[in-house]
């Protein structure tokens, strides 16, 4: 057993299942390419009740990624990676996971046999071949657009770095994942700076243990408003907090939609 | 003087400014909000000579910005943070970032005074003073938008989360920042998988020591290709990098852009 399944942390026990995700680039923290996995992961990890608790971008940098893996998959039910696992050079990430786990990268069979039957015959390079390998322990995440599969080792999950193959790597392993309560949440718009609503939203917030409120300002057209959103697990919790800001909006302002 | 500070990196020695980014938030972690800071600091950062190393995404949890902004700021010449410096009681990030460098959080009489200019008599509510508040040490960062001011403390920037505040902020605190060396970049398009130039890819990456090789796969309108970026701050061995990779696409190949 790893360390992060042996500590089962308190958020474990209360049914919270977390996340991080990893992205892996030197394109993303140069500014040539806008990162799209974030958002991604993020409104599929909520959508099906996991709770993404951080996120970090880090080079294709072996020391890095090893780093950042190893402090994630600690205290965290899963972690996702993005990126580095294509056939060239820079393609660092599954080394650097077997790295981590200190387990050997090999060949793996059905990921070969999947390349060789993708590939005309004679067309499998050696470079498209290092696809193949996949730390000692791994199972394959299956990718329907371009073959070449991510893997699965422990709590990790390791993707491909393109949106659409990111797409259809969650769509294979989310049926594997054990998830938690869904996080359930309400918004309300106030045509007014978040100062406005500050006090009143800080009382909603100490009432309201369990429903955590975010009060997010906003310039759109030339208008200043603040869009509030009650997050929680417990449904009627969350809708009785709504209500109230509701009501207590119409009693100060009459101005919110 | 603060540990980052004391112990330049041998990369600081070296001309080479690096920064991190710590993006703080529970909307980006839930997928509510699509961040844009991340993309706009890579930029930023490469287009002035500073390179991002690593960027963090954090919850609205005091422990966690607190952790990851003495782990980063550590090892950076600089840390940038966005969000949760607002008016409302999930804007803990001044706060956090007192804690952090372990000084009060005091009113600032220059950013009370910016406040008290900004709002119409009466309008200064205790909510819109908390956002006076600036860990002790502090330097303002202008915010000719809203008003209500960033900060600087060390080697930290501290900016608000609206992506169109960031872009006035970093105007402002940019002639205050050191700058290394810009890294150039010349791009390739190559109209095949890149499994077709991993050989010639790893051979150049080889030869050119200083120049990083990267390479992005893409499949656009049904069209399998590879973007191959070089990157270095040496002009001229960039270019005969680059060169070198077209004449031998050139001879291989005959079809690149």
């Amino acid at each position: 057993m790893t360390q992060s399944t042996e500590n089962s942390t308190p958020d474990q026990e209360q049914d919270t299942v977390t996340a991080a995700l990893l992205v892996i680039g030197d394109e993303i923290l140069s500014g040539r390419t806008v990162d799209k996995n974030i958002n991604k992961l993020a409104s599929h990890c909520t959508q099906i009740g996991i709770r993404l608790s951080e996120v970090r971008v880090v080079s294709d940098h072996s020391p890095a990624i090893i780093a950042a893996l190893n402090e994630l998959r600690a205290r965290n039910s899963y972690v996702f990676t993005t990126g580095g696992i294509g056939p060239t050079h820079d393609d660092i990430t599954a080394q650097s996971v077997a790295e981590a786990f200190n387990v050997p990268l090999l060949e793996h069979p059905e990921a070969l046999a999947i390349l060789e039957d993708h590939y005309p015959r004679g067309a499998l390079t050696d470079a498209r071949r290092l696809m193949a390998r996949v730390p000692q322990g791994g199972q394959l995440v299956y990718n329907s657009i371009s073959a070449a599969p991510g893997f699965m080792i422990e709590n990790v999950i390791v993707m491909a770095g393109v949106p659409a193959i990111v797409d259809v790597m969650l769509d294979d392993v989310t049926p594997k994942l054990r998830t938690g309560k869904k996080l359930l949440s309400k918004t309300v718009q106030v045509h007014h700076p978040e100062s406005f609503v500050a006090n009143l939203l800080l009382e909603l917030q100490n009432q309201y243990e369990g429903v955590t409120i975010g009060s997010y300002p906003y310039f759109r057209d030339g208008v200043i408003g603040t869009t509030v959103v009650m997050r929680s697990v417990d449904e009627t919790k969350l809708n009785t907090a709504h209500q109230q800001l509701k009501n207590q909006l119409i009693e100060t302002d009459k101005k919110f939609s």
